[in-house]
């Protein structure tokens, strides 16, 4: 794509109500804007990392055999009252409104009852179990405080995925192979090196669920994390007879401020049975249903990465997260210099790569101020001066330095090679 | 994909609350689950049809240039009073709810406003312009009545995209340019035979906008069409002043029931003007900015397709929407048979094609049932009959009867070819 085309613009200051860093870095280079406090728009820029990280989890969803479907917003009443949840004193952050002719509704928050409810249309027997059913959704949640970013929104973006067993074992199989899908997801990401597979309470059905937690100061929670064996313990279920348990030692562990990335949860019955959803048996024998669910936040995730990979210069992709993975950044109009970012832009598209062409009239310390603010991984430099040395300038965007490689080089793969290496 | 893994199974009979034939239909073929009345969730067969219909609509948006961004659902009162769209009484498709602090906000039923105001960050010379931003998004409509099913919902998928532009000339231009894009949109969907573009009432910036209609007897609007002109008037506005108008005659119009399935509208100043969207021209003197709007219910889309290509053995799909391009289905289970289709599955797929293998355990009469009501645009047919003869069965669902092609053929290329052609 061509800058110059891209209707955002950077801009030096977030606006003043913006506490958040992630926030403030994402306005300021134009990927997201502000509707109102955790209410945010996603500009193109953003909308590409969004779908890139959409995109990843998808394909590791459907791996592990997860088929997409996709529910609704809108609630009713009568099955969250079956299952205690419909009250806010119970649910404290739900969106409540009204049908025309006076029925009340609410915006969903999270959705195990209406998916418990449309199963009792396709499982009947032992013979439908075990599957998983996922589906990437807008969640609404009426925050009390909303000063996150996007890392905590009213109105986000959110994986979710079911499981649907015989049994407990089954449950337990199932369980373990979404804990190594997410932890795929995470390196796919980039934040696989500070995310914690961290022990949290499990709730009536299970000993402890699962939270995924990445390593930053902004975050809301407090985890022990033992760095060798790699694993953690969220604050807020730690005592010596959990250490016993799960097999840590206090002295090998290290406080840390986090903030949750996913979240893997066994459900037991505590669904399938007050909304009636059972399977027979191979003895012909009526069982409730074992369910599990299993989240991750695609807006947080984003807000993360923003908060957490990003410099003083500005943001930092990965090369699946990136909105573009080559920034092409030409200086000066020269028809040459132009003709070959032309002819490089087509030559790293045909790669499958993705391009953004800082084509602006513009000049040099702006384009590479906007460039490091945008977070690219890569940045390519083409002018008259490298035009002539038979030259591309190359930088990675976590480097200080760029290096130099050959104009065939570049026009022979060796850009996707660095890209790979990242 | 193996159609004993898909969790949806094909019904007998549609609820009984339904009146609709589009969701009698999805319903009972699994596409889709009712939720309430103008609320359905969508089953995996569904969503995959709805990603379908979304990627060609992309696909056109993104060839004239169209950036994608998501708008939000929650809506500041604040910028819609301005306006004047805030009232019940002017915008009477409402859902509304309150922040805990008590804050009024409104769920978009549209989104002119947010993203006009959103502008004021981006545009402010004549050199900004023109340009369109379109998105995909989920819209919440508080209708009275919901008996279309998914072709009237209250909370459906929409695309909207809007231009921004420097004066009425430059509008049209964008206008027309759009109204192009629509024809090769139904074209792909399958529509575009019984789609006409229909004059309809302006507003109080254009005398006409167009609506793309498609005929149907559940249609709730009346539009007469020159079938010869392949042009249309809307009911609404037809009276003899406009026939001269636009060129057409009495004589030579027929009228028919149809369902808008697009709509195209020139908006001046009607957002810009009031919420103050300004661009200084190359005078320097400023001025508001011309907008359009364009949008496409992505459900109603895949509704209108579901009412008007189905026959009375069930839904019928176009190559581009269909769930899966191709069904296998086997009969018995003869090792080699199970082999073959195993192989062919394969060989399908790495041509580019979607599979679907009926492999269940289950007699070739439901089989074939199923098939007609699933309405995969291929059905081959694998059989230790068709195995000694050295053929595969093949149908298109538009056809009555089946015809044979080699192995040789259905491995190499014929399957495509034959889809090609559909």
């Amino acid at each position: 794509m061509l800058q110059s085309q891209l209707f955002t613009k950077t801009r030096k200051e977030a606006p003043s109500d913006e506490v958040s860093k992630n926030a403030q870095l994402l306005i300021r280079a134009g990927f997201v804007h502000k509707e109102m406090a955790g209410v945010y728009t996603y500009l193109p820029l953003g909308l590409r990392v969004l779908k890139n990280i959409e995109k990843i989890i998808k394909e590791e969803m459907d791996a592990i055999g997860g088929q997409e479907l996709q529910l609704t917003a809108l609630q009713d009443k009568a099955i969250w009252e079956k299952t205690d949840r419909w009250s806010d004193d119970v649910l404290d952050v739900w969106f409540k409104t009204k049908l025309q002719g006076g029925t009340e509704v609410g915006l969903a928050t999270t959705h195990e009852e209406p998916l418990t409810r449309l199963m009792q249309n396709y499982i009947s027997s032992y013979k439908d179990l075990p599957f998983g059913a996922y589906q990437i959704q807008t969640k609404f949640r009426n925050e009390l405080r909303a000063k996150s970013g996007i890392m905590r929104g009213r109105e986000f973006l959110m994986k979710d995925l079911y499981s649907f067993c015989k049994d407990e074992k089954e449950q337990e199989e199932y369980y373990e192979k979404v804990a190594q899908s997410y932890e795929k997801i995470f390196n796919r990401i980039g934040l696989g090196d500070i995310t914690y597979k961290t022990f949290a309470s499990g709730g009536s059905f299970s000993k402890y669920s699962h939270e995924f937690q990445t390593l930053t100061e902004a975050g809301e929670d407090t985890i022990y994390i033992d760095e060798k064996k790699k694993i953690a313990v969220n604050k807020e279920v730690l005592n010596d007879e959990v250490l016993v348990d799960i097999g840590l030692k206090k002295d090998s562990l290290v406080e840390k401020k986090s903030v949750e990335v996913g979240n893997i949860f066994t459900l037991g019955t505590r669904f399938s049975e007050p909304l009636g959803l059972m399977y027979k048996d191979s003895q012909g024998k009526e069982n409730s249903v074992v369910m599990g669910s299993y989240g991750i936040g695609l807006g947080r995730v984003m807000g993360v990465v923003a908060e957490v990979l990003s410099d003083d210069a500005g943001l930092v992709w990965s090369a699946e997260t990136a909105p573009f993975q080559v920034h092409i950044v030409t200086i000066g109009d020269h028809q040459d210099v132009l003709k070959q970012a032309q002819d490089l832009k087509e030559s790293l598209e045909n790669e499958g790569l993705s391009v953004l062409w800082d084509d602006r009239d513009t000049g040099p310390g702006e384009k590479f101020a906007d460039s490091d603010l945008i977070g690219i991984p890569l940045r390519v430099v083409l002018s008259a001066k490298t035009m002539e040395s038979g030259t591309i300038e190359i930088k990675k965007r976590t480097e200080e330095k760029p290096s130099h490689i050959t104009e065939n080089e570049a026009f022979n793969g060796r850009v996707k090679e660095l890209l790979g290496e990242m």
